[in-house]
């Protein structure tokens, strides 16, 4: 039994649940994995019994709840200095967490109208205004990343960060609902969606419904 | 001129923007405070001068930008590790960072219903349902809290740190609207009202309308 529990939401669906997923399953980490279908009789009390905030995901570590997102990475960034979850000079882990932080708190009107959903295919979606200056704001941020990471590896940041964890429910947004790209962003979304930890994401995904062991 | 200067929405309203000004206020280290009125006309491009995301608050630091609170809360506590902005046990500071991240993303009710006004004194106004659940958690999570650290000090985690900074605004609030509070809830309250940054950010307030530097 490894020391690690996540709890998370089923995969279709649970974007904050995938990135701290993304983070131990790209690093080959063993973890307990336990899967609370969202929205259901019973979702809220299931959750409820891991963690206080009665939201997914939550992290155990032996005795310890970590619960919410950016604390989770966090955490993660810690107890594994090994995998650099931030990058290691201190301004660009600023601007690592700053993107990071943004996502956390930010882009309502992204998640409104393009919902998370890794197996749907409808690039005809309308958008709204307010959508639109979400996608302007987010294809900003990576282009501006991508350019002064280039020579260092395909990521936000160069080799694999937090936020690249952090944007990786929108790159299936971007993808699934066919959000037009410039040649830069396309990229990123494309280096994403080739990873093995990506694929076997959206693997469970299909193969709801769920088997559950709440 | 300092190196380090932080671009603030008015005290009276801005509660993002109280949190990382917090703590470099209680610390007393020397800072510029750029103060941008909210809501106002040009508001958007004056923040939008200083930060590419648009919001408030932005920290510069020499050529730095760092932005989104909590971003900017991890900034300074690598920046001052003196300050011990987040506990040195690593379990704990798990957990200050969970409660923190948790803010950072949730209690949209309490956000609607109880907008942070410093100058208001409207014990009255009517809660709903979702906020009386927002206002059961965080008295929740400022009880465990303070029981776990009644030994060490008066704050959430017995030293000042940022969940603090974090949880300052909800202070205002609760005292504002006259939420009632147990006795453990009510010290908390009363320490944080008792710090001196927490009566000049009043004080500023106070002393609007607003002598800006946009």
């Amino acid at each position: 039994m490894p020391d690690l529990r996540l709890v998370i939401g089923n995969q279709r669906y649970s974007s904050w649940s995938l990135r701290p997923w993304l983070a131990l399953a790209h690093h080959e980490v063993p973890f307990e994995e336990v899967v609370i279908p969202l929205y259901g009789p019973g979702s809220k009390e299931a959750i409820l019994r891991h963690s206080p905030a009665g939201k997914v995901p939550v992290l155990r570590d032996g005795d310890l709840t970590v619960w919410d997102t950016l604390a989770i990475l966090e955490y993660l960034a810690e107890r594994f200095p090994e995998w650099s979850l931030w990058p290691r000079d201190p301004a660009r882990r600023a601007l690592a967490r700053s993107v990071s932080a943004e996502m956390h708190s930010g882009f309502a009107a992204l998640r409104d109208v393009l919902p998370m959903d890794v197996l749907a295919r409808e690039p005809d979606r309308p958008r709204t205004p307010a959508t639109e200056a979400d996608i302007a704001r987010i294809t900003t941020i990576w282009r501006q990343c991508r350019e002064a990471s280039a020579a260092e590896g395909p990521f936000l940041f160069g080799g694999f960060t937090a936020a690249d964890c952090m944007y990786a429910p929108v790159v299936f947004r971007f993808d699934r609902y066919g959000v037009p790209l410039d040649p830069a962003c396309r990229a990123y979304v494309d280096t994403m969606l080739a990873l093995p930890a990506m694929q076997r994401w959206v693997e469970a995904a299909r193969a709801e419904p769920w088997v559950l062991t709440f």
